[in-house]
């Protein structure tokens, strides 16, 4: 039996302008849109339809960069830079996560909170544990939001108390890719390695062909601090850049996602584009860390697919509605910078980077086009302001500014809707 | 009968770090610090006792730039920069305020929100309408909040719907300041040309002189935007830059305070400086409007006095919490694009500024130093994550960066509790 949401409609099917559909209708069947119509059909016979009355029904936010084990850290330690931020806060909590008590407390509250935040897709660093990682998985799974989740790697370059032997890293992700693969509907693995510094050759190949094997999708970290870029490339001269380190290792692909990309060259924007790589933008954790302003608009205008990414925990916001519009300030910044030749992200272009731009790395995700998952909010912003006067576009935008989890009413995850996870 | 407040007490008397008193306990009397002790005095005799168990007690925060008629704004039109923003949404909702009952629905609720977010003293812009600007101080006294309050004056460079007739502007605000100079305790007039573009020599020369008449304070913005900067430059080829302008019309003086202060000279800065001029720094207006990022370095080093403005409707968070993150994010990129020359803000710097620094426009406000009035918040942070385990600098450097009003449990302003204003 199909189902008519009725509502104020709105989604990017293209980032230049809103699609809406005032007291509009979007009829899905088996958690997918069959269509979006301007008003109920004649025929309603095996049609059940929910009235959402005077509210806006727009697709879930995605979120393509998110640190679990991190969220313990939220607002923490934000007066530091990249690599002494790791070593005081970042992996000392990461450590923890071989206590699977611990580890089952912190992510049913990463679930609840990503919830409430109205995010439906994401895709998540774990740590370097491979049971906490598929407890994290089963937590998701448990919570009916769609997520790819990852066991991170790291050989070298870290504190002791987390560093991987090569061959057991290899063999550890190698049983966990086993075990979890086509364990859930909707929560899968995919390959972690943490960044370059913290990864030797072999691992990474290793890590490449696994990729490869399983046929999963890759997440890995690029070019957010000039002083970590510095240091790759003395790791790796024989790599003509960042990219090309991944590349020689079997890790770039249309599969992959990269967090960051602050200082990224025009060959390897070019390459990202030509190879289908997706750019996560994290401005909140690029601010909080002093890192710099990705140009989000160099990546868009070069064809590169981009999304965004909180970055929980270097990032301080889980909501992504929070991240459009800081996205959006960041570019504006990035505008002057660059003498305006970098034209600011509009409020659309911003809203499409965080569903149907990264939605585009689950899928037919992000969008309320025939065949779309149904993935979506419902959102009431009668506390926002005054509603009567303002175009629909002005509503959902004063959303995105200033509302929070308080006005998203219902989720749903692939026609599914999504209650809050239990703790 | 003095009153002791007990809980956590963090302040700070100087930008550079916390006054923390762990379990402290704060004496007032007659709505001012008497002092702050790490315990209860053995002799509590006359000693009325509040424990607010393990809650912060922090002072409440001050925001030195607020337009209040912009509050149905919010969130709206951010895809402008300065100038066709005002053309487009601000002065068109500007010119509603000449009706009351709509004037009484807005600012009732511009009131309740202000409240909310834990801002105790506020400086703020009406409209060029005399009566509504009455009617918005009445309501902030019956409120309970701390506030100045400018009615606007604007007699050229604005619609026909909204520009005085010099005389007529001038005559209103004497009236005004005669009707409101000493009728509430804690909201206060003040003079308000709204910016140089839109105000006659003729029209500021009386403001300056009304000032001093009257012995009231001055708010007006100061060099948000490049173009404006420009313009003002064409408008007054006789001033030496943008802040002698208001200086030659006697507009400049240590109650002075200059919102914005993007682009200001050197010089400027040395003269704001030597004259104890204030700047409110708004740094989510400069980015909505893409105006640019304030330097806000340059002034501390400078000796000038900063406080923190939302700039409601171009800033869209009312909490200035939410704006003393953003100011030190702002500041980050400041650093990066100076050359590492100007270092970020950091989180106490931020606190005071947005707590002692703005306050200090008040008189003793913003700290609990001895003689301060008891403006205050009280916050439960134990939505937020797990307490045990962080330092008290680090529970509230995490409420700044990810707590909302729901984490404010109790306000004071010069020692009275305020409640929730009625609608």
């Amino acid at each position: 039996m199909a189902i008519a949401y009725q509502g104020h409609i709105l989604f990017t099917k293209q980032p230049d302008r809103f699609e809406i559909h005032e007291n509009g209708v979007v009829i899905v069947d088996e958690g997918k849109i069959l269509e979006v119509l301007e008003a109920l059909p004649e025929n309603r016979e095996g049609l059940e339809i929910f009235n959402m009355g005077d509210r806006l029904i727009v697709p879930g936010f995605v979120d393509l960069h998110f640190h679990a084990p991190q969220f313990p850290n939220l607002g923490l330690g934000l007066d530091k830079e990249l690599l002494p931020w790791l070593e005081d806060y970042t992996f000392p909590e990461e450590a923890k996560y071989s206590d699977m008590e611990y580890a089952e407390s912190v992510f049913t509250r990463v679930a609840r909170e990503i919830w409430r935040q109205g995010t439906t897709r994401v895709v998540l660093f774990s740590s370097v544990h491979k049971e906490s990682t598929e407890l994290l998985m089963s937590i998701f799974d448990r919570a009916g939001l769609g997520a790819y989740v990852g066991k991170v790697n790291m050989d070298r370059n870290c504190p002791d108390f987390l560093v991987e032997n090569t061959e057991a890293s290899i063999e550890a992700t190698r049983a966990w890719l086993e075990s979890t693969k086509d364990k859930y509907p909707r929560v899968k693995p995919l390959i972690t390695p943490r960044f370059v510094p913290t990864c030797t050759s072999e691992l990474m190949r290793a890590l490449g062909d696994l990729a490869e094997a399983y046929d999963v999708p890759v997440q890995t970290h690029i070019s957010e601090n000039q002083a970590e870029v510095e240091w790759v490339k003395e790791l790796h001269p024989e790599s003509a850049d960042y990219t090309s380190v991944y590349e020689d290792h079997g890790l770039l692909g249309d599969r992959t996602v990269l967090a960051h990309c602050v200082f990224n060259t025009e060959a390897e924007i070019a390459k990202m584009a030509a190879l289908g790589v997706f750019a996560a933008h994290c401005p909140n954790a690029n601010y909080n860390l002093a890192s710099g302003i990705m140009p989000v608009r160099q990546f868009l205008n070069a064809g590169v697919k981009v999304g965004l990414g909180t970055d929980v925990g270097a990032g301080h916001k889980v909501s992504i509605a929070s991240v459009m519009s800081t996205a959006i300030q960041a570019s504006k910044i990035a505008w002057l910078n660059s003498d305006r030749t970098l034209a600011p992200l509009t409020t659309s272009e911003a809203f499409y980077l965080g569903t149907k731009g990264g939605g585009a790395y689950f899928g037919k995700v992000g969008s309320f086009e025939p065949g779309y998952e149904f993935d979506a909010l419902v959102i009431d912003d009668h506390r926002l302001g005054v509603t009567e006067g303002r175009t629909l576009e002005e509503r959902l935008q004063r959303f995105l500014y200033i509302g929070d989890d308080r006005d998203i009413v219902t989720r749903f995850v692939s026609g599914d809707e999504i209650l809050e996870p239990s703790m």
